[in-house]
């Protein structure tokens, strides 16, 4: 498998608050206490909302005790710092669960299936549904259950639909929903309770060209550079806190079809990267932005 | 001025018209037949709209005549190729004359200045204009004339002063007219007088954050890299031809002035580059798009 | 499929020879006097070596004849351009045979079976071979014959293990044959039988960091991108014409393996857009340069 | 002048030691015991040679006193931490004091003139040192010192030329001495005497190209991206700690000069870039390599 190594244990901690003197100073105090060794470290200042975040891995090794009892000594720490305090504490011990939604499209699909298959992103894919089936046979080759959940066109066919795929992939309790590239939009009542789990991945680079066929929108405007948005959603079309984006140079002897060709590659690198930030833990929203360590 | 070389005298066949079959033909057989040297050469066809394009240089010493004979000659083959045929023949022995109008921001003003003492944009710069005095001093100190020219807050005062800008402007019958970070919107009279001269560069990758203050709608909306534009001017505001774009990523960590500071690099950049194409005739406009050769 | 669109058949004339006047001319006369259809047109003059270099895409439907005899016609109009001309005209309904060396890593491989999966790379990939056994399952999930062919580490036997996957490449007369992170060098003569056909992808930005471990190399030199190239296979290690190359970026935070799994994004495209560019007859090499229409 | 706004007073605080337990709480404790408010930290753990980096920015007015005294107090903490610590408590409100050598490429110091002209880089720039006369012009018109020392080819005259150099730099105690295309190799008592400090820009990305004429030998080579790359002067030639590095891609199109044009852009770029980096207190060096905070 080349030059994959087993990760080093660590716990994860990640915490939002209003900024004032000496917050760092707290918590890393009650890492130090515990003897934990911090690995690496990320804190973050927002001067608009005066709001401070920070994000800490920790080796298990180096405390006393496990998960669960970080977690509740660390929530006094947190209670400390006030009430809108929000926080959490993970475990990388703990293998995170995905589920991926996929229409025809294949192209995020099959990246993920070989960065998974080559040991680069280490998850627990549990399923792959899709409303169309052809991408099922590649999937089931990686060893990944497939679900097809047919979608009617119309309005009463489809709420049943999302039904079904809210049970499939609910039963997972998966860290991260995945639309590859999936096309339906999905209704108010998945976006909350998926809220900051459902990844999507818009072939714009946002806010540019939401909606559909943003490739031939992009063509029509006669943009010299094409993009990719990875961002969570929401309940508005598109208008999610964006965790990745990238571009590429495209010019006049693009037809649409190459620009569609070339953004794929732009597409799978966003996804990729926005699901493995989201993963480990990395992604700190607050409105409709969002920090990245 | 290092490595500065004096370019070879060469005359530019610009040529757009529906596509057939033959037109390459009939241009490099008309060019072949005076023994003319065809040192560049740019073809396009456009699957959409069915246009063909092309851009030739041609070595002014391979020709047995000048470009005014070449002009009228071209003119015919140009007549065979159907009425709707748009055509220029131009002289790189002339050389480019500029304005620049500017305001209070000055690095795309410097930045503009210093390529033309270094050598590197050989142009005829005739004129700074700008509504404010500071940029002044060093146009002065770089030889070149610079017009103050204030503009009132009310709608009238601003006409007027946009007369004056026009007749500053055209005395010099300028290839270019370049709104370095003008901040003032032309009058559409100005845009029609000066169609396909009028150069701008919109601090934003557009069509993102058309309008005012685009890195403040940048930092709101909370995207990951900021951009800017070069593009004609046109009656509506910020939607003209792009000629170029280019983007840099942008974190969480980037308050708005840092990302203005970063944006400066990109704006700077592609105004450059497509003033440059603009000044060599690269750039061929059909509708919204352009070609760039 | 998504937008997979049929293409439209076209037959590929490319040709090099040192410059003159009138080249263009004849070549175009020549297609126009068979009603011949330029959809793509590429011209270049490379001013050090005096060479000119083509490559034009004519319509098979707008021609009267087949790819046979457009060939034998157009020998008589390369024969006109001297002796030192090389040329060749290619039929895109000949569907391209590829077949691909890999090694243990499996990110280059798993990312051309998905674009052939999804129709993005339309290729006839004949064979897989590998001189270990564990891509071989995805491989033939792909309905791709997989060959394992085990590379011992004393020279005798590693010639006699280059004789086998000689055979079963050579058998498919492979219009490309993919060093998909093989691992192995080519011995001599196998660059020689697969010259300009032999591509490989290296995981640095060439000259830097040729051979062993580059992102180890970059690493330790402490770089701030780290890059990928793709280039045809010559006898001299890492130093073949280099069709395409990218970067990507990196800082302090990086270790060897980041590295790595940032490397491999770029690997990935790098080595798709050279495989299509060189598949579509886009390249011509001159020394150790190409033109890359 | 824009956007620029008055920066806040800020202490920087920059460490490097051997990595263990408690750091952060013990620094982070330090400031916060004495009410310091850290409006930006970063914190860096090199896993391959296990040192522990870190740089904070506290606000000066959240402090009971000035930098003398923090830096007292701050040194019996880095005392803490072991012998081989390495530390520096700076003042932002020291404006930073620059010299500049050039040689007769302006494009590097047009650039910088203009970034500080327009208030983006506010320095103390004290003098502009040449072998050339002719950028004295427009570095007078700036209002900077400008210094001709000629430099004979000789190898007795160049060292009395360096020597009038040393001179006319070390009485300004410059925090930077920025070798803006100078185009002369630094004798080694001077790499030494401003070790930390010189910053060159290379006009390569480096390791490539090393020594003269980078893009003649980028051209020969037929690479597909140009770059630069800005480091510290080190007594082995184009081999010190890079600070900033990028690209910029090129094609068969490019000659040798449109490389050096295409280039100049990103060489100003990074060099500006680097410069911020170094004046800001971001970058600290261990072995060749970089933590650019």
């Amino acid at each position: 498998m080349g030059v994959v190594t087993v990760p080093e244990h660590r716990f994860v901690i990640s915490l939002g608050c209003p900024d004032r003197t000496g917050i760092v100073a707290r918590i890393s105090s009650f890492v130090a206490e515990h003897g934990g060794w911090i690995v690496e470290a990320g804190y973050h200042t927002d001067p608009q909302t005066g709001w401070f975040f920070t994000r800490q891995e920790v080796r298990a090794d180096s405390l006393p005790f496990g998960v669960d009892e970080l977690r509740r000594r660390f929530a006094a720490v947190a209670a400390e710092l006030g009430e809108q305090t929000r926080w959490q504490v993970t475990d990388t011990g703990e293998r995170r669960r995905v589920v991926i939604l996929a229409s025809k499209e294949g192209h995020c699909l099959h990246d993920l299936l070989g960065r998974i298959a080559s040991g680069e992103l280490d998850v627990d894919l549990r399923a792959v549904i899709s409303n169309h089936e052809h991408l099922g046979p590649i999937t089931r080759a990686h060893g990944i259950p497939f679900h097809h959940v047919p979608f009617p066109s119309n309005a009463e066919g489809k709420a049943t639909a999302f039904k079904t795929v809210q049970q499939l992939v609910d039963e997972h309790s998966p860290h991260a929903i995945v639309l590859a590239r999936f096309m339906q939009i999905l209704p108010p009542e998945l976006c909350e309770a998926w809220e900051g789990r459902a990844i999507n991945i818009h072939h714009s680079f946002l806010p540019s060209f939401a909606g559909a066929r943003p490739y031939h929108q992009a063509y029509e405007r006669g943009v010299k550079l094409v993009g990719a948005t990875c961002h969570y959603v929401t309940a508005e079309l598109d208008a999610g806190p964006i965790i990745e984006q990238d571009v590429i140079r495209v010019d006049h002897t693009d037809t649409v079809e190459s620009m569609i060709r070339k953004g794929r590659d732009i597409e799978k690198i966003v996804l990729a990267r926005g699901l493995r930030a989201h993963l480990e833990d990395r992604v700190l929203v607050y409105g409709r932005r969002t920090v990245v360590f």
